[in-house]
């Protein structure tokens, strides 16, 4: 079941790029919760392609139709199926990728592993299309978690070389989702350049879950990092996730990276966070903060080497078509809602009194 | 099921670093495969306290006893369970920790979710002696791999502010397990001068997978980095993965970060290796190359400041007993295992003639 | 997860049975394969009501879509999404049946269960009508029998008093699917009483599958029965199941239950059959047959009674609305759909060299 | 994952009937419950072999060692893994059994499913001593159970052709678990008989599961019927298992099958309980009641037919060894104590505000 994740709350992804429909089945979503369906929607339109000069033209309306699962504005206790329609899907720009695979893309191995029988118009079920089903799973667990005061938030903290100092301000205020408008001003400038040059950039974002409970997590294999990662790696072009300090870790001493802790008010706090809110893989009421990495967007209009499956010889491909220059930029919100999905879950999995 | 791990080949661990034993059930493992029992042993010696001045004095022989599964030298196809003893525990030093949490350590958390009634001798089901579980799992799947020649390593590459340069020797050869001499002899005074302080040490682990077939890894959810990077979570101390050029990406372009292909002797191979051997979640038959970073070990000498959660006051612990100065030294084989554990589930998982 | 079943291919059950849709997503379903539209269309006709007039006069088309997993006829191997429309629903049928719930029906522990919430319309996912998503997925994985020539055939056996003799001619070609021409002419008017005395009928069901592979099904958990079993006991109204013999066997001795090996033609087979073509939780080569009884369809128009939860006091309800008056002959399509469903997926569990 | 069995609290099977152990690792058990350990140890008596003349004279003292998971007498959180000892194992009489496979055993399936390599000592992982495991974590399941008042016992209904009457008396103070003393009597002479004509008998059970809270089980796939079966059918030598009035349902009117409810002492309940205290899956509050058919022990020492699969021709097989002339007798306690199991996870699952 790889297209499923999750386990008290679980997602059944389907839907290809340039298909019908991308959608999504979420089962173990609790009965009785009033679902606001604006919500879900402004979820996607963050994530929606076509909005502003820095990101891919190609325009869809992406409007959720929740299918299943809720009956007068409050959820049933069945499954809630929720999908978006394709619509501006222009395929033939996918042709002969099948022969010439593209550097950075996943169709050398599906060629191999499907023997070439996978749906490959817009990268098919590969492509970062998809990651709409994630959004619409996470903003509805969302639902979960407010009712709980746990609040998700991620923001942009670099694009190449270009590393945000400070956070202040609304992540949606800003275009690219960083919070330094200084940084962000630069960052709007090198996507600019990078789309002039027919290339792409990386990024790194920062993801932020505030007012956790102590004892959510469950131990060795589910710890709140190895489904988050699980949950992360998920998204195309994520090579990258760290918790806390991260690769800081490789280089500090004990006394450093331990967070001490004190009473503040009556609560257990940290001095510090360098764990990122959790250990022995249980959140320890310190905010989760982690980090990921995207890769910058594989397609480029830059020419490329690559081979001729069929002539089984050195070729060159040039990608034509409509692409984000930094698809981190639109990353941010499937990064977010794909954290609180995480969340959710593990939170519904100790509610049984353990917690 | 938070003790289990893996879809065609599944783990299910137990035990207490103060209990009986440590063990693990290995579900899936296909039948008439011969038993290298020696190999498990000697990874498991890799693992083990006490094996040199740089680690825990703790002595623990660890001898495997494999309970079923294996008759006359071979796999039956059923369960493989294995385990090894706990002799040399002296659990009075943990008393206290359960009102003064140690921190970096599960204890706070474990407190509130197991309601105080965990085994916080030796940190119990959280210790990083029930990484031995891993390991047993990882060189038993390490059968399956090897008979397909796929080969699975891994080597500190960093401890503190040493940065091994250097690729070369055995890493078995060096007592801390780092290819490059010069920088290995720079750690280990590193490590004695932690030692000396009561302190410790974090460290940065690589892992490379070679010989790799293509289009191993299922798609979105089990994906080779989801399933790599779970595993690797679930080892305590890992507090970052990362694939190929990982956060390096973040400030690459498209141009730069593709890895683009070519025709090597009739083989499809790329002229880099950024992506680290994984794209759209399969293998592309590069070597997949990963990295983790370990945090220093939470148990020092130092006085550390915790709290009192009988009194409800700020308090002081000093931690006694014997641990690691850097676990990462440790954690190699951990990696390794877990790593090969990993691929070999994965596998299976797609040996039905998808791949 | 109590809304997917299946391992290897495994199906996600969504909607409801007056909401818009009722659907289903298949994971795991194999790339390449050639899809027979009218194949899954003519199985969703078998089971549809308002087909003749011993079944429901609810007509609904019941036309299947295709939204995903398939590209040009052919199996992509990304999940397969199917659904039909609702649209002959007359909801206010339903009012009132959470306060007084009917006797044979969910309503009562529903009630409870999801605090009122759950979706009362038609029975909502409670609904028989759900199993119109089983008998998409089940003519889906049909394609993975076929190509192996494994058949799946279901008839009723059973009406009332009226027991069928006899096996001859085509199930399909009878109305009520009894392959007893004399047992189904008493059966329709046995139907026709019942109908005409606003009562209903139970029924009993055999299915046998044809030219299996030996070795199939897993030990202990995932045992051919348990799987079968598992999927039957899913159907609204089975309330038992039985391998070969069944509880004959409770009678038998072990020298007439024990089915005896001989060599037939170059093939080992069995004199009799009284396992069922299972042994050890594992197809040995034999038909697999097995039975199920069906309630009679709770829903009758005779005044019943009841509670009234909110009166806290006894009640009469008398039911009206559209009901089959013996579910059991529709449910014969749904049982060789679940059928072949549970034995696909075990082969695919097996197909990796181990049988 | 086909010898783990459970969802919140699941259980993983390990060992063989010859080997060294037979155990299981109980993950999700709650902290903080204490262990009774001879609770657990009373039930393994219950079932072992060696107790009475009408049992095999094989004799083990199967003593349980609880090996993981408690600490000073309570559960931890941690997995508990509870293992017996083989020691009295004549595995001698098991050779032949891959040439000449056994009429009624897993033997045939097994050779071709493994290649010869499965234990089959014993009959290794398919022997009934396996049940030995789902016995101890039953056992240990009931401790979740009886602190909520739900009660879960079985006894013999019938062997051969004696059908019992009357339920009086305690099913632990028969040496064959029949209530009815009269029958009881009869049926202990038709196992003496069966015994000295080298035969043996199949039986029935019936359980009850008493005091159930009404909501428990999940909707569609994961019934309490559903969930249910599939630990039954895990037991070899059950080849039925029907709820309420089962396959009598067959026969029945709506108006006769289902169970009209009243209030009685201010609680709703039902006036008969044909649907064995289960309605759409979940309990409806009335005990939950079901049969299960237990084939005779297919050992026997008559001569029978079978093949010789090296020879590739018709042979001859008579078994020798110790076994039991009626299974059903000692499956008592397994039916019973796999029945906490199953409504034990059932429970658990359900324990978040949902019921």
């Amino acid at each position: 079941m790889s297209y499923s994740f999750g386990n008290k709350l679980s997602m059944h992804v389907f839907g290809e790029s340039h298909g019908e429909v991308v959608g999504v089945v979420v089962e173990g979503f609790p009965p009785g919760i009033g679902i606001d369906e604006p919500l879900i929607q402004g979820e996607l339109d963050k994530r929606r392609p076509g909005v502003g000069r820095l990101v891919t033209p190609r325009e869809e309306s992406d409007r959720v139709s929740i299918m299943t699962g809720v009956l007068n504005g409050k959820s049933t206790g069945a499954p809630v199926t929720m999908m978006i329609r394709n619509t501006n899907a222009i395929s033939k720009d996918y042709e002969g990728f099948r022969e010439r695979p593209r550097p950075g893309h996943a169709d050398l191995a599906a060629q191999i592993k499907y023997g070439g029988h996978h749906d490959i118009r817009g990268s098919g079920a590969f492509s970062g299309r998809m990651t709409a089903a994630f959004v619409m799973a996470g903003a509805l667990a969302r639902h979960i978690l407010s009712s709980r005061g746990i609040g998700v938030t991620a923001h942009i903290t670099q694009i190449g070389d270009i590393v945000a100092k400070e956070r202040k301000g609304f992540v949606d205020g800003s275009p690219i989702k960083c919070m330094d408008p200084s940084a962000a001003e630069r960052m709007e400038e090198e996507i600019s350049k990078a789309i002039s040059e027919g290339d792409s950039l990386g990024s790194k974002i920062e993801c932020i879950i505030e007012n956790m409970p102590i004892g959510i997590g469950e131990p060795m294999f589910d710890s709140v990092e190895s489904i988050i990662a699980h949950g992360m790696y998920s998204i195309p072009a994520v090579k990258a996730v760290s918790f806390g300090a991260g690769f800081e870790m490789s280089r500090m001493r004990g006394s450093e990276a331990n967070d001490e802790y004190t009473y503040d008010n009556g609560k257990v706090t940290t001095l510090t966070n360098n764990n990122g809110g959790i250990l022995g893989g249980m959140s320890n009421g310190m905010p989760i903060v982690f980090h990921v990495a995207i890769k910058p967007t594989p397609s480029i209009s830059k020419v490329q080497k690559t081979v001729d499956l069929e002539k089984r010889d050195n070729a060159e491909i040039r990608i034509k078509g409509r692409h984000d220059p930094c698809i981190g930029v639109r990353a941010v919100t499937v990064v977010e809602n794909m954290a609180a999905f995480c969340i959710a879950d593990l939170l519904l999995r100790c509610e049984d009194g353990r917690t």
